[in-house]
C-alpha cells in the first residue's frame, strides 16, 4: 500500500465532525478501497469544544488558513461562505499545490471558474461533490457518468428546507409561515431561512449543475430567483386537485447553446417520480441526447449524507483520480449565453381571483387568446354570485412572456382581485 | 491533447451500433471531457450487413477474438454471452494488456472475480457500468461515489421487461401471458423470454451490485430467483387496494457479514419512490452506515442509454481513471458468507383461498401466532358461504422459515385451497 494520503479539515460544524468520525469508524475499509490510508493529520475550527468526535490525535490549527501551508495532500473545507477566509484557504491550498475537497455551493457557483483555473495551473484538483444534494453522487455523475450525453437540461429538488415545508403545507393543510416555524424547531431550518426559501441555495446548485453540464463558467447571478415564501395553501390544494404537488425546482436547459437558468416552484404530476420526492429528500433529473431521465435522489443534507460525499472525494484523491473541476479543462470553459426566461415555453397553472359573475371567464379567454395562449383546463371553486372565487386554469405549452403579459392584463380586468398567481408546471 | 485513445469494438447489435453513433455523433465534446480523441480503430460483428451507422473509415475484423492482439488501448466487447466468443476475448484483451469495457452482466456475474485477478495482474482496467441498469450510473456510485460508508443493502428494479410487464398488468387488468405477448411485440421482451421473467437477468445483476458494495467475489449462484411467471393479477389487485405496487426486486443485504442475495417480486408502498418505478425503467436504492437512501433511476434498456454508459466508461479510461474491478483489489475480495434466505426478517402478504365459512380465520391465526407472526391486516374479498373466497393478510416483521412453515400448515387445512400465495413486503 503506498504512503498515507494525509488530510486537513477547516470547519468542524455538523459536516466536518462527520467527516472526523466517518473516517474513524470506516477507515480500515475506506483504506482498501482508496488503496491508502487516509490520515487526518491537522484540524481548524473556531473555538475548542465537545464535537461528539475525539479530536486528540490531530493537531489542532487556530488560523485555518495556515493549513494552506502545512504538509498535506489535500485541504478538506467545510466552513462556508463564499468570500473570507474559505474563499482564501481554498486559493491558498490551491496555489500551493493541495488538492480541495469542500461543500461550499455559494463559494463554487460565486468564484468557480477562478478556482478551476488555479487548480489547473497547479496540477491540482477541487473536488465538491458534497455541495449539491448530499450524498446523491449527482457531480461525479454529470463529470464522469454522463460524459458520453449532450446534455439538455438539469432539474432538480435541490433544497431540502424547501421541499419539506412544502411537504408539509400540503400533508398538514397549515400555512408557510406555520411550517416553517416548525421546520426550525426541528432544525430543517436556519434561524435566517432567507437562503433557503428565497431560493438562493437553490440557485447556487443550478449554476454549479449548469457549469458541469454544459460546460460553461458557473454563473450564479444569471440564475432567476423565485422562493416560496409567497406560495399559499389554497394553490398546494387546487394543484392537489388536479394531480399534481408543488416542489421548488432548480432547473437549467440548454436551447441551441443558449442556457436559460431558474428557480421557481412548480407543479409536478404527483405520481411522477420527482413527485415522490418528499421532505428533505433531494433529487436531481438529468437529460440527454442520447439517454432518458437518469433520476438520482437521497438525502440532500445532514451530517451524515453530506460528509459521506466530502469522504467520497478524498477517497477518489487518493486514488488518483483527477478529473477537470467542471469536467472539461477550465481554459475552455465557455462564458454563458444566457437566454431570458421569457423567450421559454412551457405549461402554466394559473389562480385567478374573480367576482363570480357571468361574462369573467369570456373576458379572460379572449386575454389569454389574444397571446396565443390555449387553454387545458379550468376550474372554479364552487359558486358565490357576486362574491370573489377562485378560477383556477392551466395551460398548454406557452410562450413565458405571452403567460406574463396575460397576467398583467387579467389582473386589469374590472371582474378580477389583484394579480393572478402564475406557477409553471413541469412534465417531464 | 495527448494520443488518441485507440479502442476496437466486437458485437455490432443495437447497443455496438449506439457507441459508433455516440462517437461519430458527440466526439469532439467527448475528447474535450477526455482530454484526448476517442478513435474506433476496428470493428467485428457477425456479417458485414447495415447496422445503421457509417462504418466505412473502420477496419474490419472477421473474429472478434483478433482484436486481443491488434494495437488498441482499449477492447469494446459487446456480443453478450457468460462463455464463449465473449469470454475468450475478454480474458486475452486483459492478459495483452488492454483495458475492456463490457455490457455483459452473465459473464461478469459468472466470471468476474477470475477476470478482475486477470486485469489486476496485467495493470489493466476491466470496466462494466452498462452491464447493470443502462445509463443509471450505479456501478460508478458504487465504486467510486458511495465508498465512504459500509454498504448494508442494495435493492434493485434491475428488469425493465418484468418491470413493464407488472406495470402493464396492473394498469391494465390483463395477465401474465398476454402483457407478455405484447411486450414481445414491443420488442422490450425477448423471443425467449426466461431470461427476464425467471429472474436470470436480475440474478446476474444483483450478484454483481453485491461484490462491490460488500467486496465479495461475485456469486450469481448464491442468489436465490424467484420470477413474474406465477403472478396473477388477482394479487397485483390486491396488492394496490393494501397501497402497494408488486415490483421484481433484486436484494442483497448484509448481516453482519453474512450476505442474502435474492430476486423475487415483492410489494413496495405505491407512493414511495420505489412504487413510482414504472415500464422499462429501472432503480437502484442503496443503504449505508452514514447516509439514507440514494436511489438512481433511469431507463434500464435500449440503444441509448445503454450505449451511454459503454462510451463513459471509455471516456474515464481515456482520462486515466484507474478504479479496481469491484472498487478493491481483486486479492482482497472475500469469498461471499451466504445467509439463508429463511434466517431473514421481513413483512409478508399472503393470499389463501378459502371455503367462506366460520372459523377459517381462526385456524389461520392460530397457525401464525404459534409460528410467532404477528397481523397486520387482514382483507376478505366479498362473503359467498361455502364457497372459495380469497383472503389476504399482511404480516408485522417476521422470520422467512416461519411464515414459510405457516403456509405449509395453512394448505393443509380443510378449510382452504390449495398453496397460499406468499409474496414479501418491502418498505425502505
Amino acid at each position: 500500500m503506498s504512503e498515507a494520503f494525509r488530510i486537513g479539515i477547516a470547519g468542524l460544524g455538523t459536516v466536518g465532525a462527520g467527516v472526523v468520525k466517518i473516517l474513524q469508524q470506516n477507515g480500515a475499509m475506506i483504506a482498501e478501497r482508496a488503496g491508502r490510508q487516509i490520515e487526518i493529520v491537522t484540524v481548524s475550527a473556531r473555538g475548542k469544544k465537545d464535537r461528539g468526535v475525539d479530536l486528540s490525535k490531530y493537531k489542532w490549527a487556530d488560523k485555518p488558513e495556515s493549513l494552506a501551508d502545512e504538509k498535506l495532500d489535500a485541504v478538506i473545507e467545510l466552513m462556508g461562505g463564499a468570500e473570507g477566509t474559505a474563499r482564501t484557504l481554498v486559493t491558498k491550498s490551491l496555489e500551493n499545490k493541495k488538492h480541495v475537497v469542500t461543500a461550499n455551493k455559494a463559494l463554487l457557483a460565486n468564484h468557480g471558474f477562478e478556482l478551476a483555473s488555479i487548480a489547473e495551473k497547479n496540477g491540482v484538483n477541487l473536488m465538491y461533490e458534497a455541495s449539491v444534494a448530499g450524498c446523491v453522487p449527482i457531480i461525479r455523475s454529470l463529470r464522469a457518468g454522463f460524459t458520453s450525453n449532450r446534455i439538455t437540461g438539469v432539474y432538480g429538488i435541490l433544497n431540502g428546507t424547501c421541499n419539506y415545508i412544502l411537504t408539509q403545507m400540503r400533508v398538514s393543510g397549515r400555512n408557510f409561515d406555520d411550517v416553517l416555524k416548525e421546520a426550525q424547531a426541528k432544525g430543517y431550518a436556519e434561524a435566517d431561512p432567507a437562503a433557503d426559501v428565497e431560493g438562493m441555495d437553490a440557485g447556487h446548485k443550478t449554476a454549479i449543475l449548469a457549469a458541469i453540464a454544459y460546460g460553461v463558467k458557473p454563473n450564479f447571478k444569471g440564475v432567476k430567483l423565485k422562493g416560496i415564501t409567497k406560495l399559499t395553501d389554497v394553490d398546494i390544494k387546487f394543484a392537489g386537485k388536479l394531480g399534481y404537488k408543488i416542489k421548488l425546482l432548480g432547473i437549467s436547459r440548454d436551447h441551441g447553446g443558449k442556457i436559460v437558468q431558474s428557480v421557481e416552484p412548480c407543479l409536478v404530476p404527483a405520481d411522477d417520480p420527482l413527485g415522490s420526492i418528499e421532505d428533505v429528500y433531494n433529487a436531481v433529473f438529468v437529460e440527454g441526447d442520447f439517454f432518458e431521465t437518469p433520476l438520482l435522489t437521497g438525502r440532500g443534507a445532514g451530517e451524515g449524507p453530506t460528509a459521506s460525499a466530502v469522504v467520497a472525494d478524498i477517497v477518489d484523491l487518493a486514488r488518483g483520480v483527477r478529473t477537470p473541476t467542471f469536467g472539461i479543462p477550465a481554459s475552455k470553459l465557455k462564458d454563458m449565453k444566457a437566454m431570458d426566461l421569457g423567450e421559454t415555453q412551457s405549461k402554466f397553472y394559473m389562480r385567478i381571483t374573480v367576482l363570480d359573475k357571468p361574462g369573467v371567464i369570456a373576458d379572460i379567454s379572449a386575454i389569454l387568446r389574444d397571446q396565443n395562449i390555449s387553454i387545458e383546463s379550468v376550474l372554479q371553486e364552487g359558486r358565490d354570485p357576486g362574491q370573489p372565487v377562485n378560477v383556477v386554469m392551466t395551460t398548454h405549452e406557452a410562450r413565458r412572456s405571452n403567460i406574463s403579459e396575460s397576467c398583467r392584463q387579467i389582473a386589469k380586468l374590472d371582474s378580477t382581485i389583484g394579480e393572478p398567481c402564475l406557477l409553471r408546471v413541469v412534465v417531464l
